[in-house]
């Protein structure tokens, strides 16, 4: 059995549900990929980093987390051994894989550019959902991660688990990728979803902040911000292209007005939010904007909070993957699929 | 550079396509997967088994075949070894991977089956597009592989160069899969598409023999016998689970009325030949049927020869992939993807 020592930084939302799934996918994981996987470390900001050479206790974990408490050493009731950063935790502990779950900031991608950076520079894999370090300093990770002959996995950085950053660089790998266009962001393709009903704007953005699809600054969301995210790192993983987020054309939805969308649908066509990447071999274009797509294309029916994206290569001229974008089991997922990845690359 | 000796037996649509991406894409082969292929071999059932050490020439091979002449010793004018046959020129001669390429045959698998073991029990990797070994022989020939410690790969048998297997295997990989549904036959969803315009069942056969999109005898695809034998496939891979082929239940689309199709559409739905896997952990239920779905199933709007598949998992409540199904260039693809995934892994 290949055994794998894992710390997750950062126990939110992503994190939790990466740990919830080691506990409820153990069996299939011992049965069907011959791996155990042991939590030795976890880290909070509130709480620090907290190791344990022969494994943390998951459900203990995962019950503090819920109760809202601190992940501290008092909490945890066992010993374990504590450092109050993250950081100085990595430096000084051992395990073989890094889960980055900490919250992405588009700004400096920090704290999470420095946990794995500083893994990586460590000899240990990275398997993350944060997309500011991927976004903003692919190229110094992904060299750092071939330097160090470690694996760094950015699966679940878009679309969730929805496999498609290893469907196009791994199931279609040999095609030569001419363009990808995405709906890559839920919250807007739930508003835009809700204004087709005859909503306006800012009473389907109350609705949606009431709901949690929506944060109470949706700026990121619906200006187009975390598209755009997540087109610099498809450049990237797909393309070899690195862009900055000044490079990609980005118009949000706040202007999108019911009567707009209302227009659309009488022309037969329905409004969505479109990512964009179009590669002619030297250089991409990349875009993010409201489009009108007539009823056939295949992104036109995608509602709701679900995503969805569309790859053309010379050989397959039109693949569409359709899959959740988003929440706790589904972004776990998409870390638990890159950690199989990694553990069956270097055994 | 790693260097790949491909052989391909089976010259004909899918063997060709395959050829024609290795020259088209060598470039890419060798810049972004430090990949050089050598085809040193190439069979087929009316010029035999042709072996050159040094690689043969493939728009030669192109040319030749494309013109309907036989691959022989005369024609490639140049100096190759040949067998008769190709069991004879695989078991005298040397290559890393086997790209078989026969027809599909549902009732034993020849010639397919005999390549297929045969290449494996000598140590060769073995990527294919032919249904017929990997529906009727999976344990056999998955087993041989492992005791041979070498690939086996099959990407291209379900929804060609549409990346499938290889997503719910490894891009979804620690996930429990509960259900598979598809439309997994080209032939039967254009009919049925074009059936939906208002036009009879035999009418439509009739044109779709006209355009190729199906066989003179057409039974293997409008009586669900190629949907039912990517089940097959399916239930292996991504189960576990052998089903012999009178397992699955199995209804075509030859009862099926312009009527019908009218009908269905006035209650906002459409007639489309489901292919179903469903698994409760431990055993697997098999269906090939016409089914009315809803408009808003992500199978509904499914038209022409295009593919689809939707796979439910606990994390994932439901991923549909999107694509062709068929094809050329397509299907050659399929054997691309898988032959770089043999070559990474085995570097």
């Amino acid at each position: 059995m290949r055994q794998v020592r894992l710390v997750i930084v950062g126990f939110g939302v992503v994190g939790q549900g990466l740990a919830e799934l080691l506990v409820t996918q153990r069996h299939l994981l011992q049965t069907q990929y011959d791996l155990s996987v042991t939590l030795v470390g976890v880290a909070t900001g509130r709480g620090g980093y907290l190791y344990r050479e022969q494994g943390l206790d998951i459900p203990t974990l995962l019950n503090l987390a819920r109760r809202g408490g601190p992940l501290t050493v008092d909490a945890l009731n066992t010993d374990v051994q504590h450092w109050p950063h993250a950081l100085d935790g990595l430096r000084e502990s051992h395990a073989d894989i890094l889960a980055e779950a900490t919250g992405t900031n588009l700004r400096d991608g920090e704290p999470g550019l420095s946990h794995v950076r500083l893994a990586l520079t460590q000899g240990m894999h990275v398997i993350t959902a944060n997309k500011g370090p991927i976004a903003l300093a692919s190229t110094e990770l992904f060299a750092l991660a071939r330097a160090h002959n470690v694996q760094l996995r950015v699966e679940a950085t878009v679309m969730a688990g929805t496999p498609v950053i290893s469907t196009i660089c791994e199931g279609m790998a040999g095609s030569s990728v001419r363009a990808i266009r995405g709906i890559l962001n839920g919250t807007t393709n739930y508003i835009l979803s809700e204004m087709a009903q005859g909503r306006d704007y800012s009473e389907v953005l109350s609705i949606a902040q009431a709901q949690g699809y929506a944060e109470a600054d949706p700026t990121a969301d619906v200006e187009g911000y975390d598209a755009v995210a997540k087109l610099l790192i498809l450049a990237s993983t797909v393309f070899g292209q690195i862009l900055r987020p000044e490079q990609v054309a980005r118009y949000g939805i706040t202007a999108i007005t019911r009567e707009d969308v209302a227009r659309a649908q009488q022309e037969g066509k329905r409004i969505k939010l479109i990512a964009s990447l179009r590669y002619d071999g030297q250089t991409v274009q990349a875009r993010v904007e409201p489009v009108s797509l007539p009823f056939f294309d295949p992104l036109a029916t995608i509602d709701g909070v679900m995503n969805a994206i569309t790859v053309e290569t010379v050989a397959l001229p039109q693949v569409t993957i359709v899959g959740p974008g988003a929440g706790r089991l589904q972004t776990g997922q998409g870390l638990l699929a890159d950690l199989i990845a990694v553990a069956r690359a270097s055994s």
